[in-house]
């Protein structure tokens, strides 16, 4: 677990893109971002009040969180200085950079003397456990897509923070890097170990109250070759008793695979719930995500229409709508 | 890839089921097996030459394999004394244990001292690559069960045995540690992270002759929620032309599940070939195994006779009956 709140360090991010993992913070979980940290060059800006280490430590951030992309996966010495005087001051460092943290000498003989921690969020922290399969209190939904990055952690973050809006108990469970730094924790799953990825899940999703809503971060697709192994161990490690299918409309092919098509909304459904009643034979699709980033305002109401009643489900663009009918749906279950 | 043909040693095995693994590579490899070695107390034969280290090395042996389980997960002194003696005379040591050569100092300071390999097949050697999903030429079969431990490997040996005895081109591909050993070579798939399993199975079963089978080992079970996924990444990593069914019809239960029941094979078959032709939409189930050792030869054959009538296709235990009839199926497609 991460210590929150943080300071968003950009570095020298060459546009806002690359900060897109502070942007997410920021747009999700403002409560953790007390302010932001640029250095020379920066063209990214949050819209967060620039701090320096000792502004951010009196306005009581506990962690430095990288929230940039790094040029070439190298810690630049820029960089390197600025992290050392943060763990200097008692900040904890958490980054998602595939270059980690622990494999610099420097930043580990810094943190080790000053008692602070270095958190990459790319390596699993603890050994989970076998799955069990056993059946846990309380509610879960889960997003399963078409392909790949389609929308599913928006999605779930929209979820999140509509039923925390409405009052609904609901738990952000993030199962990748970036959705752990936005929540300060857990698991990287593409990371665990194959025997161990149900039980991960199992782990970040324990019994809880009835009443309760985990809102668990999908991965992959069942329809994508590469990572169909860690999604059907997200829909059998989570049990959910929802699941929302998640559709990118405009998109060619399966990411990254020219050569295989992207299924229909009906073939996902298809294909999943099967699967899904094997864990919790009570599983329904509850509704339709849609990312329609790539389309005019015309052309998502007229798709999103088009989907709702061939599909029979509520099907919304979370970003541009809200995630309000999906929580509806949500609640009635 | 482990050197060939080995010594096999079977310890202090306390019964002949401890040394299960070293059985495999007798009667799956036979020509790997050069003799065997047993310590005082040893109450396992295989029916091999008993060999010294010198009589091995002058039979041809390269590597000293571990044959047998070990007690309370530590490899004893008297193990130790032998393993280095065995070093010493330039063997190769390959272990299917859960504690690691590599994690014993003395192993290792042996073999860098005399330029031997220290083989621990629970851990991947190389790292995979992430899959691509290209499709690749010459054929592919994978066994698929009801659940885990039904004898999808003892399929696997067989029909790659009987394909080798017809003079067809077959590799077994194995992707658990006892095939591995038997094999020399293979992937621990349970043991590779979650984002490469797919990948390193395509990397065992690469591009071949038109007419080259790779049996690829199955694993788990589409309908076991603690290892799903790795039984998935088989299938979208494998892209089998032809898939096999594998059941154990006395099981109660899911193995380790008990709330779990077992699915039927028509269920089994509905759930994977969807999942199977996302890869290659050419996919077949061709035919079924049984592991009919609960049952009497009566009761075997009035069993696989009614499944074979109800689904059609051949039904057949392979360590009863041998796996002409499935080969018979793999060849006609």
């Amino acid at each position: 677990m991460i210590p929150t709140p943080y300071l968003l360090f950009l570095g020298d991010a060459p546009d806002q893109l690359a900060a897109k993992v502070a942007q997410g913070i920021k747009d999700w979980r403002p409560e953790n971002a007390v302010g932001q940290m640029r250095l020379e060059g920066c063209k990214a800006d949050l819209g967060l009040t620039d701090m320096s280490l000792e502004d951010a430590k009196a306005a009581g951030a506990k962690t430095l969180v990288i929230g940039v992309a790094n040029r070439g996966g190298v810690i630049s010495e820029t960089w390197k200085k600025v992290l050392i005087e943060a763990i200097e001051a008692g900040f904890d460092i958490a980054s998602g950079l595939h270059n980690l943290l622990r494999d610099e000498a420097d930043l580990v003989a810094a943190s080790m003397a000053h008692g602070t921690s270095l958190h990459d969020v790319r390596v699993p922290g603890i050994d989970y456990p076998i799955a069990n399969g056993k059946k846990r209190s309380g509610k879960r939904v889960l997003a399963v897509g078409t392909d790949c990055s389609v929308g599913k952690m928006y999605t779930g973050l929209a979820i999140d923070a509509e039923m925390r809006a409405r009052g609904m108990k609901s738990d952000f469970r993030a199962t990748g890097q970036t959705g752990i730094l936005i929540t300060g924790q857990g698991v990287p799953l593409d990371a665990v170990i194959a025997d161990f990825m149900a039980g991960a899940v199992e782990y970040i999703s324990p019994d809880n109250d009835a009443d309760h809503w985990d809102v668990i971060e999908g991965q992959g697709s069942l329809f994508h070759v590469s990572y169909s192994g860690v999604t059907l161990a997200l829909i059998h490690g989570g049990q959910p008793d929802a699941i929302i299918l998640s559709h990118e409309p405009t998109r060619q092919h399966m990411r990254g695979l020219p050569d295989y098509a992207i299924p229909s909304l009906e073939a996902l459904r298809d294909m999943c719930m099967p699967l899904a009643k094997v864990a919790n034979p009570d599983c329904k699709v509850v509704g339709i995500s849609v990312n329609t980033a790539a389309m005019s305002d015309d052309e998502a109401n007229a798709y999103l229409t088009e989907v709702e009643e061939r599909m029979g489900l509520p099907a919304v663009d979370p970003f541009r709508h809200g995630a309000g009918r999906l929580v509806d749906a949500l609640a009635a279950i």
